[in-house]
């Protein structure tokens, strides 16, 4: 909670709110408990005076002008899948709703690129673009996440090892700022030297500086095939080691994934499906990797394969399992999006970090990072995107007490970060700071950074009614 | 010039800088004229009251230290190639010359990254690259500019169209702030979600926020073949109308380029090799697309070559000729290189543009730029990026006065910048904004846009010491 002297929403304002926006406006025990937390609650929860339900750019505008004039805390939120309460009302206030603002408004397939509004869903854009044979790259493992959301987190996803992170795919914004001004960062090209770059300062910018209403996103033409291979591995360190090979010896996966055995069992647990391969040859896999290779023909997929197979196997894989199948492509990348609620499903205290390093450290690290674990109470689970170094790290108890717990993994989550620090990496790959990861963040940054971050903060932002508490430490 | 009152270099300070960089600190007579201007002397000629050759991160530091204590303008400067007057010393001071900070410090060949000086010639870097293998992807038309310059304007280049421009290659700087303050923005990671991008936002501002003294620079593997095609056309209409043909079809070239005759004409004339071919069964070429092909797998680059021919002729192309060897490539590609030093080489007078527009409205928007041209009393000449709608569009006179050219050329300008932003476009593709078109950028992105650039350059310079005058209208 941050200590600047926010304003409540009286009872005069609610109604001036409910006559703006008829049917719109949720207050006291008309919303939802959903709205009090993201996917992490255990950085806290927080309960807005009024949710209201935007339906348009006007909307948001008109909200924010209010808000501001009156000093009450605003802020926005998208689907709620987050991991670090970036979209939790810590201060009370205003709750924008952005999922109704949920059209696909146009494609453009001469530029290729698809006008969106916010609180499109990612899975709905991917579906509806495959339908016209386009990619969106970004795949999050969260497919239910508003693209609103993705954008604030620049959230990066299994196919950032080929085609980049969401940044990458942004063309241009209309934004809301603070004062409820309307304004338009970039625009349909994809060059530009024309001035600071306030769109990419928006992305990643967890909804503290201003509040996206339209976006202008990237497309590529789909390619026409893939094939997915499952490589198990006896153990963790030899299925890392053979990360940097592939690049190497160039081949280029769509994705590249590591996963340990007990993240596996736990998703098959959860999926009712047996795909991963447990025992070859009397030899327990104790780790996968999970390749996708792309492209517009077939044969030469299948000579990348042949080639990845040798490679992999000689670097000390136990199997090359080969998923050519669509039923099978879908079940085994299943398993792998399922991995997050597979441990919620099991786990009563949970916290995670996503620290990313660079890629030829990952086997450092991780061996640090199970090192770490053993002097705590906790269970430590990891997977992650091998191909560019993006490590999601599970704390997992489920008969410890929180206080216990939260105390114990502070400690560990410090010695983790440093580390990850120490080898060249930083705090957050794709899931943020928001509220759960702002004191990491501030002693990584050091003061210079956040003294520069703050004051950006203040431009955009000088009542620092948007987001509050969020992002940078007050 | 700005309005800040600085403070002059006295001859006590000029002492002091003596002392701590003997044998590096130039004044008066010993500045050579070269560094009065850049490549575009019509926006203006500024004379550093003190030029200091840095050597190093701290150098920079101390310098910086210095003139924010005494309230000096800094101007720092690569190799004076750019075309905005963006490292002219307009308010005097001290120019720091980046350019003997030009050592490439080492390849990273696990993560594909190089770490480099600022002061390292884009040149010298893919030269080196290459022999090792791997791609520095971001190709502009200026191989002898910094690489520090070419991050400060986000340069593009020809191989934008398929690798993306500069900004997609930087993954960290070192920066020494305003005030002398050494700090660090982004890692060697392709993945982050730590903060706001200060990193992005460096990118593209032009020496306004602080100055780069050490970069990583994201590598690829080099593709091992390529293939060029130069492709005639009666004229520009139809020659520009089949660059979106060649997306639909998912051809991706390395690099699609689009040249009127009489650009081509000078360049021949200045380099005197005959590549183009000028007339073809008796119709007269009138404008060229000049496309490349990359890939592993020549067959695989012939199939597309010939798929590309069928394409263009059937669109009205006037004949495909394919440059395959590797004399062939160099001497035409050495041609389109030569584009601004052949105008430049024939032109008393010279000013130009390089606004960006989507792809699909190049045709309408260069019609509109010929139509426009015709009130004037000087020629118009355009070439550019015909894949990414990056267009070069240069007004050249002999035989009038400067200050009617000025005149005209301003008028022109403003009216070609409007039509670029109705139809969805950009002021600045890759060349930036620096003192010759801040009044443009100004009246595009208007008063709240600006007001937030504004904003930002206080926070990391409070006293306007760096680089005055540029990009933000003071």
């Amino acid at each position: 909670m941050s200590e600047q002297c926010f304003q409540k929403v009286t009872p005069e304002l609610e109604k001036e709110l409910r006559a703006m926006f008829p049917g719109k406006v949720y207050t006291g025990s008309e919303i939802n408990e959903d709205y009090f937390h993201d996917e992490m609650p255990i950085y806290g929860k927080g309960m807005p005076e009024a949710v209201i339900e935007a339906g348009s750019t006007e909307d948001v505008s008109k909200i924010m002008k209010l808000c501001y004039e009156n000093n009450i805390p605003v802020t926005p939120r998208g689907a709620g899948t987050g991991l670090t309460g970036a979209a939790v009302a810590l201060d009370g206030g205003v709750m924008i709703d952005m999922t109704k603002m949920n059209k696909i408004i146009s494609y453009d397939e001469e530029n290729f690129v698809v006008t969106v509004q916010p609180g499109v869903l990612l899975n709905d854009l991917a579906e509806d673009a495959q339908k016209r044979g386009l990619l969106y790259p970004p795949d999050p493992g969260e497919k239910f996440a508003t693209l609103g959301g993705n954008v604030s987190t620049n959230a990066g996803g299994m196919r950032a090892v080929k085609y980049g992170c969401t940044r990458d795919y942004v063309r241009s914004m209309t934004v809301v700022l603070p004062n409820g001004e309307v304004t338009e960062f970039g625009a349909t090209v994809s060059k530009t030297s024309t001035g600071y770059s306030l769109l990419n300062l928006m992305i990643g910018s967890e909804g503290t500086l201003g509040i996206i209403t339209e976006m202008v996103l990237k497309l590529i033409p789909a390619p026409s095939e893939t094939i997915s291979l499952i490589i198990p591995y006896e153990n963790l360190e030899e299925c890392i080691a053979t990360v940097p090979l592939f690049f190497k010896n160039h081949m280029q996966p769509q994705a590249l994934e590591f996963m340990e055995k007990e993240i596996v069992e736990a998703s098959e647990r959860y999926t009712g499906k047996n795909v991963f391969p447990k025992e070859l040859e009397g030899v327990q896999a104790g780790a996968y990797l999970l390749v996708t290779f792309d492209g517009d023909d077939m044969e030469a997929l299948e000579d990348l394969t042949e080639k990845a197979a040798e490679v992999v196997l000689e670097a000390g894989a136990l199997d090359v399992l080969i998923a050519d199948t669509p039923v099978k492509k879908k079940d085994v990348w299943a398993a792998r999006s399922s991995f997050l609620e597979a441990i919620e499903a099991e786990t009563k205290l949970l916290d995670e970090c996503d620290v990313v390093v660079p890629v030829n450290k990952i086997a450092e690290y991780l061996s640090f990072v199970k090192e770490a674990g053993k002097s705590y109470d906790f269970e430590v689970k990891s997977f992650g995107h091998a191909g560019d170094g993006n490590l999601h790290i599970y704390a997992c108890a489920n008969d410890i007490e929180e206080e216990t717990f939260k105390e114990q993994v502070g400690k560990f989550m410090t010695e983790i970060y440093k580390k990850a620090a120490d080898l060249g990496g930083l705090i957050s790959g794709e899931h943020g700071i928001g509220y759960g990861k702002k004191e990491y963040l501030a002693s990584y940054l050091g003061d210079t950074q956040m003294r520069l971050m703050s004051g950006i903060k203040k431009v955009f932002d000088p009542k620092g009614i948007l987001n509050p508490g969020k992002v940078i430490v007050s």
